[in-house]
């Protein structure tokens, strides 16, 4: 049987790629959407100025749209997927976990709480448990588990996937997708024939919520992972996909070829939006774009290539789709992760 | 009274902008003008297939296109200015600078050959005296002088800036301009809605031309940089202006406000090209970007910005005209050296 | 059992479409891919620079590329999809038909012969039967079935569901995306930021064959359409998804609203690659786009929208995907069509 | 000497193109900067998002911004050039009138109200004297006029050039750039590898300001033109520059080349922002385009091509700069027009 699940922030473009997930997914159902206030009482679709790649689902839009409040959602739901902006999200994640509410959240705030686990499945399923660690603290009956930053998630999975070679640098420049920024995040006038080389607090999260995620949970506590990272990102003018330049300095030697081995090896889950493989590694030397690739293992799967040596150790690109593996995707898989653990 | 000129390749994308530069040059006359055999006998009007945004000067427009050869360009020009491509420039410009022109060329072939004086005046104008070298083992009487490749010449003024500091290791991410492949270099269908992570051979040059550039020219023989150097290279939809993103680790401590104080004041040239200042430094964060600062300096000037600490040194972002600053205009600003400089 | 087919033209833009819709096809077996002499003896993977958004089906990678002449395609293929460039298939379309192949051509020549069926099946299936008068004339075993230009079959079916109304006068602005004009047609230079007021005898393929398509077939003779039809066309940014500005003046008076319930109300066809609806009809004003709508129906329906009165009759938008139902996918339709009418 | 002036609305997109053109322009002296209450108090650098491809003038950037009111604004300014947001200049410019200001509007309201004069000085100079029937009924010290959309300047001009021909109908498809919304007007999601066939209310601008433009003013009272015009307008991603397709029909017989010598011999004025000629006429079919052409006659030129014969009459053409000669150049050359008409 189906879980019931709720969408909060769900005319947003993350919310509107969480619609086009859940909706056909077998193990959600669909029973509450929420937006701002003024949106409050209209149906979906008069209310979300729908801009994804396939109309909205019938049903989803005569539903009726609420406020942003544990009082406006049915009681009987389960796990409640949030997009909501990072201030919004601060506010009411935390009234919604104490109304008992399981939160899949992709807002940014409270990713780096001690308490918080901020999971990619693939990558560190375990940290899950940092929620009876949460509970605890918090007294709540709910629970709240962040996925990562767009641009974390794109490049993390290559680190893990070669962690074992000891990680000790990492530079990372980005050409980021403007979907990243939502709807109107940037203006048309800001970016055709154009190049940003600044995303507000950006640098910050690859830095920060990467060495989260690659850290290991005893249990109790959750240490973070001793390499250093420095970010320097870009957004450029592509709708969708993150793509990465990385360097990569390890304590054991590390070869491309042994590089694209590990990734290609890199184990993925058995969860229902797990893609396999979890990394894609291309030998074409000019791949992954992100026009062509951003939608390989369905918008899931991370993109890799152009693997080569360095003075400075190993090279290579990596691209996913921000809005999909990045965003939506990456909250769904948390829910699913959730269901599977018995949080639900 | 202006010296006569010939610009060899004068219909690509360089050449054109060549002529845009040219044309009004008070100290240089358009005389010859050459491109393919196919092109030989046409209107330049008819031979080119003109996409700078300015009209066809309307002399030029009537001047006869000849061969590529040096039969065929007049012997009283005493200066040639080339943007041919890469085989076809290694074939011919020997053979123009032994029949006694000084060759002033942008094309990527000899750049790191050991008697070829690679210059950007600003910034190791000394270099140009490789010439008596030149001179002495080859037995020519004209001699040829390259500027280097548009990604490098980015880069390496802002090094130059800040050289004092001791450099020893540089990573690059680049986000270059279509126009950096020729016209038809780059199709619309490759690079809408996306990016190439992949441009060949364009690592190698940053990596290798850098190094030659701040290197030290000792009357006989020149010692390259010691720095090392990492480039990683990716195309972007725009049209005109290379983003580059830097992070630079020196031997001395390097604050990025000493950094940018080291870059206003950087010296430029009285040369009738170079612009004052050389490199221009933002405060804005979000600044340099290509279609808002790619002409500053009349495109002749470097454009810096977002300069800040980090684990591994300092990060900044610099931008330049890649067909201004970047090719023609390099070429031109030589051929303005090699005129103070009385090698014309 | 599915009938063997192959690919005439099978590494451009078009015959890479072509592959993507054929392999999956429940009725069709591709059985032989061709292209120039050049890439004759490669694999495919090595021949195509395969640039569609789905990976190069693995079995289709690893076939062998001949050249595209009647001897090199084996004889137990009944069906040949041909996507050459106009020139070549103007020369060996027929070879192939008089050597017994059945082609169904979305290569521009021969569009308007007198015994060349040009047919949108939806449209003009009773115009398959010139192929009687075809092979009479021509003394062929085999056959040659055109489908029209990408812009013209985007705008038929629109007119075709007022037809009643009697067509007297159309005027139509195309904004066309840059795949009409295959890879390397459209350099990124020419477009980005750009549009290009003229597309080289496209106004005349809207014009001309649009009549024909609408003409009547009486057994013997084609008459075609006597309505008066002006094109005016563009190029846009935009990668897939010709959009269309057509004013229409009828005998009879037409509203908006009748109109868009005869569009709503037009048939589709019974062919596994047609769709249901065939004009899909927006309300929202703004609609279509090309980037929204270009896949309504898998890239196989028009859709159609901001329908208006104006001084000059009927105003309205409409929008197909250029490269699927615009040509890869007309051709295979077309083939489809042969199928069901007993030509194979 | 020169006239002091100001610019109401002056943070917006053309606000920065008044500021551009007005800063160097030797008669007018720039003395005030109105925006909102909420950049009231601050310096313009801190109130503009500047992005016009020029850095803001020191000076400029030093003033103070004020509230768009009359108290706040200097008295012995005497001509205010407006851009503010319709809605608003509505309610504040006639308020300015009233105390006496001599406003040039770019702002949509009022356009067609029976008093106020609607001027291209090249088209319509002697409409200015409406300005004479507006004080007498609006008992104004002040006076105001406008200049049309952008939309509607681009074509114009070129129907004016051929207008003894007898113009009867007009069919006008346009490609309109993203800077004609506004900075925040398009969305980089919205337009990037799209199209947008519909932009409110604008289609009725160019019909119905077309006809008061080309109308004829008896020194009492103005009749519009009554030649039929239809617009279908879109958006493309662009960032300057309208393209435009127009059919029209004439009473007189009229050929494509009669009417390119209509254009090209069209006389322009002698007012320092009038280009000479007004009308650029390309003899390449595939000219005119917006990134190429949109800069002839510094912004302020038309530019027109493709002149053809059709079924339905004249077929070309147009292009013009919809932030400069279609909405800054705009207003400040009628400025220039009330200067020299005495009416400052």
């Amino acid at each position: 049987m189906a879980v019931r699940v709720g969408v909060l922030g769900a005319t947003g473009a993350v919310g509107q790629r969480l619609i086009q997930l859940l909706e056909p997914h077998p193990d959600f159902d669909i029973a509450a959407l929420t937006a701002s206030d003024s949106s409050a009482g209209k149906t979906y679709r008069q209310a979300a100025k729908w801009r994804v790649d396939s109309p909205i689902p019938n049903d989803i839009g005569e539903m009726t749209v609420t406020a942003t409040e544990p009082g406006e959602v049915p009681d009987d739901i389960d796990l409640l997927f949030s997009s909501l902006p990072s201030s919004i999200g601060a506010e009411v994640e935390p009234a919604f976990c104490e109304a008992g509410y399981v939160v899949s959240s992709n807002s940014s705030n409270s990713r780096m709480a001690e308490d918080v686990p901020l999971v990619i499945p693939e990558i560190n399923a375990d940290h899950l448990d940092l929620l009876e660690v949460q509970r605890d603290e918090r007294g709540w009956d709910g629970a709240l588990v962040k996925n990562p930053n767009c641009s974390t998630i794109t490049f993390v999975p290559t680190l893990a996937a070669i962690a074992e070679y000891g990680l000790e640098k990492v530079h990372v420049s980005t050409l980021q997708a403007v979907s990243g920024a939502g709807y109107d995040g940037v203006s048309s006038m800001e970016i055709i024939d154009n190049a940003i080389p600044y995303i507000g607090s950006e640098e910050d999260k690859l830095e920060t919520e990467s060495r989260k995620l690659l850290g290991e949970f005893d249990g109790a506590e959750l240490s973070h992972n001793e390499m250093a990272v420095s970010a320097s990102c870009n957004r450029i003018p592509t709708i969708d996909g993150h793509l990465e330049n990385v360097w990569v300095e390890t304590e054991d030697e590390l070869t491309p070829a042994d590089a694209a081995e590990a990734m290609r090896a890199f184990p993925s889950l058995d969860l229902r939006s797990s893609p396999e493989p979890l990394i894609h590694v291309f030998d074409e030397p000019d791949r992954p774009q992100p026009r062509m690739d951003r939608t390989v293992g369905d918008g899931m799967a991370i993109a890799a290539g152009g693997l080569q040596e360095t003075p400075f150790g190993l090279q290579y690109n990596c691209l996913a789709h921000n809005t999909i593996r990045g965003a939506a995707g990456a909250s769904v898989l948390n829910g699913e992760l959730l269901l599977e653990n018995g949080y639900l």
